[in-house]
């Protein structure tokens, strides 16, 4: 469906350099699941702007997708049916309007990228801790909208936890104005809380204030070779007995994860030969004299006699650090360069994995022989659990399996308690998944704080609920 | 008004023994300034009934104040005007439901009292971190409802963030299953913070799910004193910066607080003498190794040298530190012992509490020769600012400057971007203040958000929507 060139004279009190033709990088998302023709494109400069927008749509019932960095993977970004929306792009409200080191906190507009933020941080001597994957082109807007997670939520916990406040213009072109700069305010309802993780269907995030962190002085990166998920499990505990916290980073990673990237992406240098079958790559950082090398060098010498671990590289200089790093983000790649069948973004309470997995496994070979590359973030209970066809053959033939190995993946998680979505958010592709697991009330409560919300319908239509 | 016997003939379908005419103490908050003279009590013994109720309450039309230990500061649990409330007190429901070592999570019920909670904890050897002065008898829910704060907000976060998940009976009755106890859950909107802090007028929260954490293993309590605001708030960002977010508390003390000890509970021993003017009662928490005493004593080195504190007494053991906490919170108990004009709990970004308190103690002294006793939770740019009669004076003569030193130090708050409620909520006491200082499109969102999921309005009149 063409978009409607009569949308633009909706317009035409703002000015014309705001609105084209979406480019075709505005119609789909990173794995093409959602794609559109065409549609309006908005690139506002201004609060004031998107409010004007919001509020012709929202008179004339023209759907709004609020747009970032393009980078989710449930298809938030990409309205594919229903009458042409307006493509609604912050990427020119980039700014970091404060930068309050004595403060720590800084405001910056919902269109700026993670790493340019993480950047401006470092460059006063400060943290912001969020960190994923996709940070050179997801935005700051985009991460409240889904409530982003990513490798330091153990120590720092996800979006939800970095922000104090929030711009946002309401459906109808109102703009709420809540950038406290407070660590304790209680007069009235938590609406900051609503909006992040609400995935553009409640309001437009404009900027944010955001919470900064002391720079840990004293970084320790170690990739671990463990027995098993339950001495992974059990060694974490100990860490977090131990270390006060400072654990930021504890990533469980399975042989195949190393496996694939041998295969796709060689010049990748891998930390074991051989490689053991369970691996775990943790950060613990600290202030000048938290001693935290020696501590965790205590813990792992523990480990080690109690037969948790095997194996343990500790990074000798930033270079190694990197390097660690490195093969940690570069299995997402090789899973997409592999292809899956279906992967799954799931959390289950964090001493329940090991039992999780263990189930999951015995569940996925009743599909036959497939192949199974389940890793991620083990410190807050979040796996990214992807299934692939046997080596050799061909995806396509395996695709009819896809619906069928969610479902029993999904029933499984439901069956400890668990999440469909730990961080990626529901969006469009999810939806389905909700209303099946989903508590009734709850999404009963949804529709009624959307339909309060956004009366006419206008905000990421498709979305959540 | 007196209740209406009739009322309890709605109820013929539920036990006999849940309904009584409400005792006295259900009819007044602490400062009395809210007071009823009859209402019906409900005290149900589980989720099942308090659904019932509430089903039965929306369909009648009857108003349900929800009732946890009555220790709230703002009239939320105080329904004083219109027809006869159902004051629906959730103290059957204490039991601890699960205490999961391995998860770090426990469940319990609304009515369980917070000092409970902390000690059963401690008894599987772990820590709850919320505490504050009432804890011997207010309630989770209660806590919840307030999304409380306290002395360890610094460290640990308010109520919000110490909580998993939620159990919450509806306004319609129906019961929303939100006991989760995941650290990352991206599944639609975030109706448990909706929840959190709303005070009772969107849900009645019946059980939760709480973080456990490790108990710190070395403990340095100290009371410092200090030269200035601004030495207090430059010495706490040393402490953040060498000590890892291992500061729990960080409290700012007047010699006024002391000289009303003095006056009227001169059985506390008092830490200085002669007292300084400015004091800071802090706590460091660490895990063995963490060398926290001998980390905290450099940084107290370099701010004798620096001139930011003169004097520091380090607490020998618990008996100690127990006594050095004993000042701090008998000082709320001397402060309503004197009686005050007008009390504020109010914030500030932290930074700029030293020139708010400056810029308030001018303020003050253009009402005449009034006392002010501020003091409170520094680390969280978080004051309880209260104004007195002069010593000698009868405070009634000085009460009708109430309503104008409130205003002044309100206006004061709002142009330093802080909040005039930073832990108490608004309950009734605050509303007009919301209204005020709230900003507009909140408030209409607020009350959009009230309608959709209380249609009636039953849940908690007057408080704040």
């Amino acid at each position: 469906m063409m978009f409607n060139p009569a949308q633009i004279e909706l317009f035409s009190g703002l000015p014309a350099d705001l609105f084209c033709a979406a480019p075709a990088a505005y119609l789909e998302e990173p794995r093409k699941l959602f794609t559109r023709d065409a549609a309006l494109l908005a690139r506002p400069r201004n609060v004031e702007q998107v409010s004007r927008i919001l509020a012709i749509c929202n008179r004339n019932r023209v759907a709004v997708v609020p747009y970032c960095g393009g980078t989710g993977l449930v298809g938030g970004q990409v309205m594919q049916d229903g009458p042409a929306p307006l493509i609604l792009s912050l990427e020119r409200m980039s700014a970091v309007r404060d930068l309050d080191v004595a403060g720590n906190v800084m405001v910056v507009e919902a269109g700026a990228i993670l790493a340019d933020v993480q950047d401006a941080a470092v460059a006063v001597d400060r943290l912001f801790p969020l960190s994923l994957a996709s940070e050179g082109s997801c935005r700051i807007g985009g991460n409240l909208a889904t409530n982003a997670g990513g490798v330091q939520v153990l120590r720092y916990g996800n979006m939800r936890d970095l922000c104090l406040g929030l711009e946002v213009v309401l459906a109808d072109g109102s703009v709420m104005q809540g950038l406290k700069r407070l660590r304790k305010d209680n007069t009235g309802y938590d609406l900051r809380n609503l909006m992040i993780g609400s995935e553009g269907t409640l309001g437009v995030i404009t900027a944010a204030t955001l919470k900064l962190f002391p720079r840990p002085r004293e970084v320790t990166t170690a990739f671990l070779a463990v027995e098993t998920p339950q001495a992974a499990v059990d060694l974490l505990s100990q860490m977090q007995d131990s270390l006060d916290g400072l654990v930021s980073a504890f990533e469980l990673i399975h042989r195949t994860g190393l496996d694939f990237l041998k295969e796709t992406m060689p010049q990748v240098r891998l930390p074991f030969d051989p490689v053991p079958e369970w691996m775990v790559l943790t950060e613990v950082g600290g202030g000048t004299g938290a001693n935290i090398e020696a501590r965790l060098m205590d813990v792992l010498e523990q480990a080690f006699e109690a037969g948790l671990a095997s194996d343990a590289l500790l990074a000798q200089n930033v270079a190694q650090r990197k390097a660690f790093w490195e093969v940690r983000e570069s299995i997402p790649l090789a899973n997409a360069l592999i292809g899956g069948i279906a992967s799954h973004d799931i959390s289950v309470p964090t001493h329940r994995l090991p039992e999780f997995i263990a189930a999951g496994a015995v569940l996925i070979a009743g599909f036959g022989d497939l192949r199974l590359n389940c890793f991620g973030h083990l410190g807050d209970g979040n796996l990214h659990y992807n299934v692939y066809a046997p080596k050799g053959a061909v995806k396509q033939d395996f695709k009819n399996l896809a619906t069928d190995v969610s479902r029993a993946i999904y029933d499984l998680v439901a069956a400890y308690d668990g999440s469909f979505s730990a961080e990626h958010g529901v969006g469009r592709l999810k939806t389905a998944d909700l209303a099946r697991y989903g508590d009734p009330v709850k999404l009963a409560a949804m529709r009624a704080v959307k339909t309060a919300l956004d009366p006419q319908g206008v905000l990421n239509p498709g979305t959540v609920v």
